[in-house]
Parts: structure tokens; C-alpha cells; sequence
């Protein structure tokens, strides 16, 4: 067998989140027809992670095992005709065959976009999401307190099903992008069901002033889900980068 | 009868365009229809000129008369309850009863986006061009002829019903974004019917050898639309700015 790794951009908008689902229309579902429609093999291809519904990807990594050996250069080509507009196969290679791009992956960087603004920008409107009043600077000083080995109990989905909740965040900060448009970029071994879209929720309720930033810290040491702020729609949210 | 300037943000991706035509989806349109929803009057908004079937705006400017004296925050708020998503007012303000957002503009900027990939981006298709191959350096070199007052019937849509072709670019450049992607920006006293998607045209047709960057100032000498590049889609196109 061949071990593929793939590297996928994808615009989640129109889709039911990464995982295949019986009766929805997914990436993973969309990639497992692609392969096969262009190699005759079934096969299950394995994402990093799975993006929930609607949440983009700049660079998802994903790997499947299939007899053929297909010229890498042509086999992209070959994915991308088979795909539809709104994902593309950005790279192709060939792995060993002990890689899981689920389980080996060392870090993942996750993007949440959004804009200050009590006006609507239908120009960001695709990609960010609106917060009518924020203080950012504040948000900025909360960020710091991510960072680390915790417990984060408080930013995961209580139907999750994990129940080891200690993930390290490598760093995390907001950037100013251009205009009222800012980037809150978060780097970590791993993220919990709905952890980034809850931790942007928390900021967002910190930038709104109902919260200080030093919060943050009493937050993350509750391990309580209720304290947290709520979880903010995927619009924002793209998976910008997996290490390996 | 009171003047007001609007200063207007729009996606336009699924309208025919500013201007009103029967039968047709128009930002025109819809602003007229919410200024007559808001304040009772009817009114003609007219714009700093016409942006095409899927062109947007940042910040397109416009104006109309009506006579009711209207609180400016409550309007634009009112305004923009009134219009589609894709739509919105970010400015409102009074003017004097001369002023007019066609004929007292001095100054406009345009972007176009391009990205240059020979596999799409999907995070991109939504605003910016997929150009396969291309020397962007040669591009570059290619924007400074475009500088100056010229006669540029070589950039004009053949039914474009004008008579003078003689405008002044004051700034062209081509600016990397991040990656992959470029951002065109052109300032103009003025555009002529598809200017700025045949300029770009033409300097894609350089940045992939067709035309060296040097024969930019021959095909605006020329005064011949056949010999400049094709009309290129209205997708990477914006309308960043008016001056007055």
C-alpha cells in the first residue's frame, strides 16, 4: 500500500464539516469520491482533525492509503478536476506508512477573523465576524493567559465525549489585519470540540468590558463550562496550519 | 431639499451591477428602495460612477436629494436595516445642494486581486482572479507606462458610447498581498467603460511573456482595443475609493 498525504484548502461554507455523515455533504466525504472516481479505490482519507460545519481550511493535512502509484504532479491535477470549486488539493506526497495525519500531527494554528464595527462590512461579511463594540487592547492582555499546559474544561462543548480536557497552547495573540479587521491566531498540541470558537467567545465578552482580562485566568482554573463565554458562530474560523 | 453623500461598502457578486435597469437586481435599486422605505420620498441615488454586473465596493460614494432633515446616525442604522446583507451604508452626511458624487469626484481607486497558482484557491475565488503563470516583476515593470495622461482607447469596451478616451492614472502598482496573492491598484480621474479589467488583461498578458512589459507603452500608443489583453472577469474587482 501507498501512504498519500495531502495538503487541503477548502471554503467550509457550503458544507456539513469535515467528517462523513450519512445523507450530508462533507469534505471528507467529497475527497474519499474524488480518489476514488480518479484511482478506482475505496479508501478512507484521514483529516488532521474535523473542522465543524461551515469552518474553512487554508491548509487541512490529510493522508490515505491506496494500492496505486500514482504520478504525484498529475494525481493533484487529476483530485482537483474531480473536486468541486470550494476545495482544492494543494499538495501531494508520499508518506511512510506509519503517518496518521490525525495522530501525528504536533501542532495545529487555528485563525478566528473578526471586525469592530457597529456597521456590517458586507466585504468581510464571508470570512469574519461582526463584533459591534470591543476593546482589543484588552483582548490582546487576555490572550497571554492562554498560553501553557491547562486544564481547558471551560472552552469545550459538554457533549464532546473527551475526558482528558489538558492541551498545551503554544501561543496565542490578535493581529491587526487592515481597517477595523483583526486575526486572533491561536497555535496548540491539539483543540478540544468547540474550544477555539468558546475561547473567542471569552475574548469577545473581555473586549466587550463584561469581563477583565485577568479573568481569563480564573476561567481557565474553574474548569467550569458556564463561566466561559459563548461559542461564536464558524464563519471566522479556518485551520491555518498542522505540524508534523 | 436636503443633499446627502453616502459613502457605501457592497459585495457584488449577485447584483447586475449600480446601475438601475428593469427587471434587474441593482445597488441602485436597492438603495432607492430603502431611502423610499425609510423616509417616504423617492429619489434618484446616483453614484460616483457604474460599477459592472459583480464588481464591488469598499467604499463607493454617492448622493440624493430628498426633504426631510433627517438624524444621521438613526439614518444609516435605518438604512441599513432596510437593505440586504451584501449591502451597507457606513457614512452618511450632509452636503451642499452642488455637490454631486459623478461630477464633483476628482479622484478613483480601484484594486484588482490576483493570485498566481496553477491550482485554485479556494479561500481566494471569491474575490480575486486565478492567473496559472506569471512574471509579476515584468508585470510591475509594466504599471508605470500606465502613469500619465493618456488617450486610452486601446482600454475601452467597444460600445462604450464615449467619445473622449483621454484620462490621467496617477498611481499604478501591484502590491503582494501574502502568498500568493497581488493586489493591482489603479488612481484615476476617471474610468472608462471596463478600463480597469482591460488594463489588468493586459498585464496579465505581459506577466505571462505574451508582451514584454515594454510594449505597454506601445499598445497605449496604438490607440487599438485589439491589440491590449482580454477583458478579464469582474471577480478580483473593487472599487476602493473616491476622492472629491
Amino acid at each position: 500500500m501507498k501512504n498519500y498525504k495531502i495538503v487541503v484548502e477548502y471554503n467550509g461554507k457550503n458544507y456539513s464539516g469535515w467528517q462523513i455523515q450519512e445523507g450530508k455533504v462533507t469534505i471528507q466525504g467529497e475527497l474519499e469520491r474524488a480518489v476514488f472516481e480518479v484511482t478506482g479505490e475505496t479508501t478512507q482519507v484521514v483529516g488532521s482533525g474535523r473542522t465543524d460545519a461551515g469552518v474553512s481550511a487554508k491548509a487541512q493535512v490529510a493522508n490515505f492509503l491506496i494500492n496505486k502509484e500514482m504520478n504525484l504532479n498529475k494525481f493533484a491535477l487529476a483530485l482537483n478536476a474531480h473536486l468541486p470549486d470550494d476545495i482544492a488539493v494543494r499538495q501531494v506526497e508520499f508518506v511512510d506508512e506509519d503517518f496518521s495525519a490525525r495522530f501525528s500531527s504536533k501542532k495545529k494554528t487555528y485563525n478566528y477573523y473578526f471586525y469592530v464595527s457597529n456597521i456590517r462590512h458586507p466585504l468581510y461579511d464571508n470570512y469574519a465576524l461582526q463584533v459591534k463594540k470591543s476593546d482589543v487592547e484588552n483582548m490582546k492582555k487576555a490572550c497571554k493567559y492562554l498560553i501553557g499546559e491547562h486544564d481547558y474544561s471551560s472552552f469545550v462543548a459538554r457533549n464532546s465525549g473527551k475526558t482528558n480536557f489538558v492541551r498545551t497552547i503554544y501561543e496565542a495573540s490578535i493581529e491587526h489585519v487592515e481597517e477595523d479587521l483583526y486575526c486572533f491566531s491561536v497555535t496548540g498540541s491539539g483543540f478540544l470540540y468547540n474550544m477555539v470558537r468558546i475561547i473567542m467567545g471569552t475574548l469577545i465578552m473581555i473586549g466587550e468590558g463584561k469581563k477583565t482580562p485577568e479573568d481569563m485566568q480564573k476561567i481557565i482554573n474553574a474548569k467550569n463550562r458556564t463561566i466561559a463565554g459563548k461559542t461564536v458562530g464558524s464563519v471566522g474560523l479556518v485551520l491555518k496550519d498542522v505540524k508534523y
